[in-house]
C-alpha cells in the first residue's frame, strides 16, 4: 500500500485516530499531521479514554457551547418532536409525557413537547438540575411515580437500560416508550422482548410489544435515536454550524497549530465566537 | 324637589335604572330618555332579571367580545398575578396553583400563572371546557383531587361559596387561598373563620386562621377581588376601551337612536369594531 | 335501478344529499328520511346555500364547538407543524414566519409555531381578531409589512388567492410558502407559475419556484393544504371525536327525530356535551 | 476597644473583610480566622480585586449555580415583572419591551416578560449569547434600531451607562425605563436630567422627565434595582435558599476548614447539591 500524506484530520467518531495508533500503515501520520477536528461526543470520550492521542492537537466539536445550545437543546428539542409526530400520528395536547433527563437535550424536548401542548413529567436524578426543571414549570417525579399513568417515555439520558424490566411491568397498557439519547441502549429492548408473548410491527417504525393480560407496548424506531431513525436527521442550519466549526478549526490549525498543546482539547473560544457572528448576521440581521 | 331632565344614561351597577322604576321623582325620564349603557355584568343580570326595563334601549357594554378578551382574559389575568405577588410576596416559580373556573378571566389567570413558572391545576365542571383547558397544556382535576397537594387555591367562578368547609379541611398547612370571581362570596369566609381556633392579620392583605392541629390557611384581601383588593386595580388600557365603548355607544343613541328595540342589548357590532380598530391603530401600528 | 331505501344518511361535503335533490332515482328519499349528519363545512355551506335541503333535519358536526376546540385550533395547529417540518426539514427555531389568518386555525398554527420557537407575525384583517392576536403576545402587521423579511408564509384564511403576484414579488429569495387553509386556492400557484422562468421539484412535497434574477420561491405541496398532504392528517383521537359526534347524533334521530325542525342545524347541545364528557374521562382521567 | 474574637464572618459586600484588612482593630482576625462566607457578586469582586484577601478561605455564595438559576434567573425574573406592575400599573400584554442585556437574570426578565404576553425584544452584544436567545423564540437587534418603537425599556446589563444621551434622544414619547442590573448606574440619570426641561414625580416610583418639544420619559425608581425599589425584594423561598448555603458553608467550614486552599473560591460541590436535595424534599416532593 502506498504511503498516506495528510495534514490535516477532520474525525467523526475517532475513526480515523483509531487508525493511526492501532494500524501500521497509519502510524506515520502522528507526526507529519498538524492537527485534528473530531464532530461527536462519543469521537471525544474515545479519544480521551482510550485512544489516549497525545501527538498532535485535536478540537472537540461538540464541547463547544455553539453546538449544546443550537444542536442539543434546539435541534434535538425539535426533531424529537417531529420523530415522534411522524411515527405515530398521535396528537401531542393534553398527552402525558415523561421525559428522563433534563440535560441540554432532554430540556429542549422537555420544552418543544410542552410547546406542543403535551403535559410534561421530567425524571432527573441530580438535584438541582430537577430544580432547574422544576421552576421552569415542569412537573419532575421519580420514575416509578410517573410510569404507571404516563401515556409516553422518552430516555434522553446518555446512560444505558434507563428502561428495564421493572418499569414496563408498570407501565399501562398502550404506553408508546422512545429513545432520543446518544445511543440505542436507553431502553432494554431485549428484556421488552422477553416479557413480551408476541411482538408485531404496526406501523413503520412502531413495534407492538404484547404481554401477558394483552397488555401493549409500544416501541418508536427499535430503541434508536427517535429524531434520527423517525425523522429526518439534523436540519441543514445545524449541519451549517457544525460544519463551519470543524473547517474553521481545521483552518486555525494550518495558520497557527504549533501554539496548541496536543491532545483533545476545546475548539478555541475565537472560532466559535466567529461562528456565532456568522449566525446571527446570516439567521438574524 | 325639581324634575331632573336627562337624554343619556351612563350607568354603572344599574343603580340609575333602578332609580327610574322605584323612585317617583324619577319615573318620568323613562319616557325622555333616547338611551343608555350599562357598564357590569351584574348591572346588566339586574336589567335583565329583575328590573326589566324596557322603555329605551340600554346598551350592555360587558358583554363586547371587545371586553371579554381585552378586560377578562388578559386583564384580570395580569393584574390576579400582580395581586397575588403583591400581598404574599411568595415565588410564583413551581408553586402548585389550583385554578377554579376556565371562563374568559380563570383562563387568563391560569395562562398567566404559568406564564410564570406555577405548575397549574385546573379545575372547572363544564367537560368542553375543561377539555380545552386539557389540551391547551393544564392539568385538570376535580377539586377534591387536587386540594390536599396544593399551595395556592384561587376562585375565579362567578358562583358563590366555591370554597367550603369539606374544602378548607382537605388543605394542607400553609395554603394561600385567594378569590378572583365577580363578588366576595366564592370562599365561604364565614365557615372558614368558624373552622379556626383564632386568626390574625400577618401582612398587609393576609389573614392567617389557625385551625385545630396547628393547620394554618392564609386568605387574601378577606376573600375580596384579589387583583382591585390587593393591586391596583384595570390598567388605563383597559379603562380606556371600556370608557370608549360607552361613550360610542351613547354618541350612536343620540344620532340614531330610534332605530334600536328597547331594553337590554348588545352593543352594536360596528362600535365595538371602530373601537378594536382605534385600539389596533393607537397600540400596534 | 332498484329502488335505494335510507333511514339516515352520515353525509360528507354534501355530495349525498346533492344526489336526493338532482337526481331522480334517489328522489324518494327526501321523504323517507329520518335524518342526516354533515360532517364537513364545505358541506355544510352547501346545504345552506345551494342545495337549501328542508325535507329533514340535517346536523352540521363541523359547527360544534367540540370540533373547532378539539379540531381546529388543536389539531390542525400541530398537524400543520408536523407537516412543515417533514416537507422542508428547517428549523423552526427563529425563523421568521407570517401566519396569515388568526380563526381557529390560524391561532392554533401560531402558537404551535411559537411553541416550537419561531418568531410569529400574525395577518389579520378584522381588527378585534388581531387585537387578541396582538395581547397573545404576537407581533401583527399588514401583510404587505411583513413579507420581505418572512422565512416562511402560511395561509389558513378560508379565502381564495391571498397570496397573489405583488405578493410573490415582495418576498425575499428563499421564502417558503405553504397553504393550511380550507382549499387548495388561497396561494394563486397559476400566477406564481408564470411569474417564474423556471420550477423542479427539490425535495418530496417542495417544488423550487425560480423567478427572475434568480430568485426563489419555495412551494411546499402545491399549495395543497400542508398538514393532510405533507403529514398523516388528523391524529386517531380526533377522528375519534369527530365519528363519536356524527353517530350520536345519528341516534339521537332515531329515537328523537320527529323533535327537531327540518334543514341544516348545529348538533343539540347534548350530544356535544356527552361526547366532551366522554373525552374527559377517557383522555384525563 | 476591646479586642473582637470571631471564628467565622458571613458578610455582605465584603465590608467586614474591608475592615480586617484596612482597620488595625480588626487585623488580628485574619489570623485567627477559620474562614468566611461572602454573599454578593459586588463583595466576590471587591475581595478578587482590589480586597485581594489570601488569609483563610472565603467561599462565594453568589458563584453556586443554585443560586444564578433561584435566584437570578427565576428569583429576579419574576420581582422585576412585579416591580414594573406595582411602579407603573400598565398592561403589558402586546407591549413592546427592550430588555439590555440576556445574562441570567436578563433571560428570567425576557421570560417572565413573554409569560405576562409582552412583545420582548433582547439586545445583547455577545454573539452566542444573542443567538440563544434569538433561537429561544425572542427578536433580537442592536439597541439602536429598537428603540424608537419600545414602549418600556429594561437594563440588566451589569455594566454603566448602557442608557445614555443618543438613547434617550431617539426615544418615542412616553417610553418607561427602568434597570433591573446590579447597580443603580445602568441607566444615566443625570444625563437624562441636564437633558430635560423639568421633571416631576407622577406617581410613587415614578418620575416624568419632560424633554424639548414635550417629548416625556418615565423612570422608574430612579434607575435603582425595579424589583428592589418598586417591590418587596427577594421572596422568602430565595432567601431560604442562600442562607442555607451561607450557614452550610460556614458549618463545613468549621468542621473541615484546614482542607480548603485560602482565599476567594466556589461553595464546595456538595454543599450545593445537599441544599438542592434539600429544596427538592421540601418543595417538590
Amino acid at each position: 500500500m502506498k504511503s498516506i500524506i495528510a495534514d490535516l484530520i477532520a474525525d467523526n467518531g475517532a475513526d480515523l485516530h483509531h487508525l493511526i495508533y492501532s494500524d501500521d500503515d497509519y502510524k506515520h501520520l502522528s507526526e507529519s499531521l498538524i492537527g485534528a477536528t473530531e464532530e461527536t461526543t462519543t469521537g471525544a470520550t474515545r479519544l480521551r479514554e482510550s485512544i489516549k492521542c497525545s501527538d498532535f492537537p485535536t478540537f472537540s466539536i461538540n464541547d463547544t457551547l455553539t453546538k449544546r445550545i443550537v444542536e442539543n437543546r434546539f435541534g434535538v428539542g425539535s426533531s424529537v418532536v417531529d420523530g415522534i409526530m411522524r411515527a405515530t400520528n398521535v396528537m401531542l395536547h393534553g398527552k402525558r409525557i415523561v421525559v428522563i433527563g433534563y440535560g441540554y437535550c432532554g430540556a429542549g424536548v422537555a420544552q418543544r413537547l410542552r410547546g406542543m401542548g403535551a403535559h410534561v413529567t421530567v425524571v432527573e436524578r441530580d438535584a438541582l438540575t430537577r430544580l432547574e426543571a422544576h421552576l421552569e414549570g415542569f412537573r419532575t417525579s421519580l420514575l416509578e411515580d410517573c410510569l404507571s399513568t404516563a401515556e409516553i417515555v422518552i430516555t434522553v439520558t446518555g446512560y444505558d437500560n434507563i428502561l428495564r424490566k421493572e418499569h414496563f411491568e408498570k407501565m399501562q397498557s398502550g404506553t408508546i416508550i422512545a429513545n432520543a439519547g446518544h445511543f440505542a441502549t436507553e431502553i432494554d429492548v431485549a428484556v421488552l422482548s422477553d416479557l413480551s408473548e408476541s411482538k408485531r410491527e404496526i406501523r413503520q417504525e412502531i413495534t407492538e410489544y404484547i404481554l401477558p393480560s394483552n397488555r401493549r407496548i409500544f416501541l418508536v424506531s427499535n430503541g434508536n435515536l427517535v429524531n434520527l431513525a423517525a425523522g429526518d436527521g439534523n436540519p441543514i442550519e445545524i449541519m451549517d454550524l457544525g460544519l463551519a466549526l470543524q473547517s474553521l478549526s481545521l483552518k486555525l490549525l494550518v495558520e497557527d497549530g504549533t501554539s496548541f498543546k496536543n491532545g483533545v482539547q476545546p475548539v478555541p473560544r475565537d472560532v466559535e465566537q466567529y461562528v456565532a457572528q456568522h449566525a446571527v448576521k446570516h439567521w438574524i440581521e
